[in-house]
């Protein structure tokens, strides 16, 4: 399985690397109408135009080549050879002018000569491009000529794609990464593949206890439309979420920026793993993030935080050429969704349950679950492999007692001084006996 | 009256200790009409097959004797001699069998060679023996002949019996014990004793600004059959309350256990005793313990905590034979009822108070509780044994200030860094003004 | 403008001081008269023997002259040379006595054998004189003639006076000070000449987010007759308050008494100035103070504190003779003016924002507030003299995200780590973008 996963998510990332996507347009559709092969993605289309809350959804941009040529004739950018020369949403040019008056459309970095910048500008209308600046500093005076092959169209929109996949309860766990930046790999590509990842592995779960919706969009803007449609269904439905990205990095461990409020089921849960130094953790901030700087926003202050592994503006190679697929690395894209399919296996069963005889003590001993005979000496049968027969009573008396609808079973875990695993066979025997159920967002 | 009470009690026990009780019948009936005589119980009965929350109220088990001779026809029990020695909830049998056979109905305890274990089986249907482990060890093999004379009575029920002592507010204290073994001392009778002790107190208290219920059943189907009528009056009225257990013991201080919620009346007060040593205290666990565990079940979640001395599970007579009157002591049971006494006396003026007088300052001047004149002289007049002047008038603003009917007399009396005793005058005070009134529900 | 203020308020002092004020009566209302020249005071006179909340609004007193006769005929006290001579509220007499008789009658402080106090019988009808210990101790055996000169108008009342300097919230700030002593300078007259200062600069201000009620009232029975006409709408609307009192004296920081609640706007930030020692700061205490005692009385529970500078009973000169001008300096009452001012300048933007555009971040490019292009250069630009730019953007989207309405501004500044007083002109841009509103009451 792990080779013909690894087989499966190399081959589109190969496939999807070269297309330059952006938060809108034809590239941007391509990808998600390729993606719609693996998971049955449902694509809404908000058109250019429509307020958004604050925003006004932009025209869709159709780009189809750039080039810029040098004094002597010679190309020196050339789109079709890197789709990351041309500044996201440039207008169309066809035009000649000197290198003073082309240096302020010109975006390199002096620090790292060798890589192409990524540079956008969607709300102010302009145009540019970007080289390396090794490139840059061999520009000669004389005359350049610019060619932008790209047009608006007001009549567009902003495109997300989403599809659900129901569990035992209508509760959801959002999964959600962005699709919008052009050939990078780690920030662009590596969310994508998780999420792909996660859709495969979770088909073949024999129960989901949660809903799970996945959400592909682009970053901002389309986070926003999809909020737009869909916050009120979130506020009542959601139980918590995950903005997943960079997650192909050469980092250990995942990283979870936890939401705003703080209290949902994963900042709890992972709380717990941080302590135990499984995962790093860090609190929530909107100064810089991903769409959970959305979603935290405080009219809807959902219950979304943000896993990467290794983040943006900690390496050197985010927004440039050189996040490639050398720098992504396809071992560790597999680890996250591991790791990943691992917390969503426990959070499953970290979350609110509810004892569905509440009223006084189940009668445990006609389900077999109590000795019906009391005597000095039945007290310390075994009949588990995991906990033994009076440890195992302890933890249904315990799950019975605490599940309000309020309580997290992680807390119960702790109380009981158990790792949250060794109870699921435990929550599963109370499960079958209909005496708890999770996830209902009901509380006594 | 101490000695009058010692026999009195001491009477008391020693009708009730022979009969053989148990969760329903004729042995329990009879225990409860004979208490009838000393508090005006109400009984009622709730009809066997009805369904109680998760549980089914049994038949009605109707004993007569239970008897096992030996293979040379000598009588090895005999339910006569000793109620233990029969499997409560027993089956009737007459038959012939082998030792073999016979092994498995047998209970005895290897390390307590001398005593005869308490058994039943009141939701499985079987039958059993209990001796001393001595004497089992020396059965023959060869063929015994079991009789047992009992019959089940499908139209039968099981009851509870309570009485309310009134106060001067609806808020209630609940007091309760369980009243369904056979003959056993501390785990049985001791609670029982002390209730009926402490009704005999109480009746001649000038005052009770609460009301209290006295409540007597067969332990947990009969506390449910109780919840299953009263919950919703509970959840209404329901101040606080103690499940009284194992009073009778060596042990010298009291050991509360507290509610689930945490945050009752006797939780906090006690709380403060504990921390001055004067009680001792333990968190609310739903592992053992007695009523309780239905009462802070998650779907009532009531304010109710237990009370014992010497605890189940902690003292080898726990259960068998040698839980008797040589082992409980009537001076403990005694002591008992004058620690709650005195522990219910703190209580009345230890809740919530309700400031009568709300709306800014009351006018104390004109109940002659504040100087009329203000002069620079007459602020350290004395009027008073306990508190002087000052400290008084300092208390009387404090008690006004803190009286939202949210706000524990308990902790106003730490606020004062005064004992809750020395403000029993003031509070009596402010009462007579009609300032205060304690324990109305109510909060500003 | 300094040298005017003090003249301004020098001139107000000595035109107040001799007029013997109580809590009713042509002397009092003669004061608010003289007030309403520099302040629109809307009188309200709440009619003798109104029942307000527990009290009864008393008769209004209406004095003239009291004097005091020795046996050889000489003018012991004479109400004319210093109006603290009469017992406030003293019962007409025309009468002679021996010295014995009259004894009880008199008031004087053997510890301050110069000094003569000030002694009140609002409720309790009576009469006495007041006097130094030192004359007290000359008077001679013989017959002294009494004369009071003084009616009870049952038919009168009790005056409270008020203004609003509106602002662009209906969140009201109440400030607060009494008026009723008779001759007494730090204890009487320091607090409304604080707020006469106050209303003067404030009228001045630029902008008021909040609304600022200005109210004088006889201490205590002035604040009920108040309260019982306006809880209704300060449970609406009231912010937080101050009661002014004794902001005369030598001591340098102000000192402020907290709410009950503990919890109001300036519970806060003077708590954070506490913390740097800029003021004093002690908990809500019932047992002493002003009117804060009847707006925290449980009923009402609302966000009142007291503020003063050499407080009540700490200083010898409290409520006698010796609080005249020579110890309540001038200079003092504008220093306390001055830091009151910028204590309130600072609540301004201390209090509970609500961001206007909650759902999502708000789209900062199209108003300037964040670059419209991403390139890896453009986030360092500095555009400000106190934040630099990104200290800025980091300021506005931590004001955005956290200004739900229920979360102080002085907690955000604290978060951070910037003194309030710097985030001042981002707070007033992001008001400029319409993307923050003050002070509404609002939560999202």
């Amino acid at each position: 399985m792990s080779v013909s996963e690894y087989q499966f998510l190399d081959k589109i990332f190969d496939d999807l690397f070269p297309i330059c996507r952006s938060i809108s347009g034809p590239g941007l559709e391509a990808s998600i109408a390729y993606i719609s092969q693996f998971m049955p993605l449902t694509v809404t289309k908000v058109t250019s135009g429509t307020k958004v809350f604050d925003w006004t959804v932009p025209p869709e941009w159709h780009f189809k080549r750039a080039r810029l040529w040098g004094p002597d004739g010679n190309l020196i950018c050339d789109s079709d050879n890197c789709n990351l020369h041309i500044v996201n949403y440039s207008e169309p040019v066809d035009t000649e002018i000197t290198l003073e008056q082309l240096q302020p459309h010109l975006h390199s970095i002096p620090h790292l000569v060798d890589a192409i910048p990524y540079v956008t500008s969607y709300y102010h209308r302009t145009w540019g491009f970007c080289l390396s600046h090794q490139q840059r500093e061999q520009l000669s005076a004389g005359t350049y000529r610019v060619k932008i092959e790209s047009h608006f169209d007001e009549n567009g929109g902003v495109p997300f794609a989403q599809t659900l996949l129901s569990g035992e309860s209508e509760r959801e766990i959002l999964l959600s990464s962005y699709l919008c930046h052009p050939s990078l790999a780690n920030n662009e590509l590596s969310g994508p593949l998780v999420l792909i990842g996660l859709y495969h592995r979770m088909l073949r779960w024999p129960r989901r206890r949660f809903s799970y919706r996945f959400l592909l969009n682009p970053e901002t803007i389309g986070s926003l439309c999809f909020l737009s449609q869909h916050h009120q269904h979130l506020q009542q439905h959601l139980e918590a979420g995950l903005i997943l990205t960079c997650l192909g990095g050469p980092s250990a461990n995942l990283r979870y920026k936890a939401s705003k409020r703080g209290d949902s089921l994963f900042d709890r849960y992972i709380g717990q793993l941080a302590d135990k130094d499984d995962w790093r953790m860090e609190p929530f901030t909107p100064l810089y993030g991903s769409d959970e700087r959305q979603y935290c926003s405080p009219g809807f202050n959902l219950p979304m935080g943000q896993v990467a592994k290794t983040v943006y503006g900690v390496f050197p190679q985010y927004h440039n050429s050189l996040d490639d697929k050398a720098f992504m690395d396809m071992d560790s894209v597999i680890d996250s969704i591991n790791q990943l399919e691992q917390l969503l296996l426990s959070a499953e069963i970290s979350g609110k349950a509810l004892n569905l005889k509440p009223y006084g003590e189940p009668q445990l001993g006609k389900r077999g679950l109590y000795p019906n005979i009391n005597t000095p000496t039945n007290r310390r049968t075994s009949s588990d492999q995991l906990l033994d027969g009076r440890q195992e009573l302890n933890a249904i008396l315990t799950i019975l007692s605490a599940s309000d609808g309020n309580t997290y079973m992680l807390d119960i875990a702790k109380r009981l001084n158990l790792p949250l695993a060794s109870l699921r066979q435990v929550i599963e025997k109370l499960e079958q006996h209909q005496l708890i159920r999770f996830n209902t967002g009901e509380t006594l």
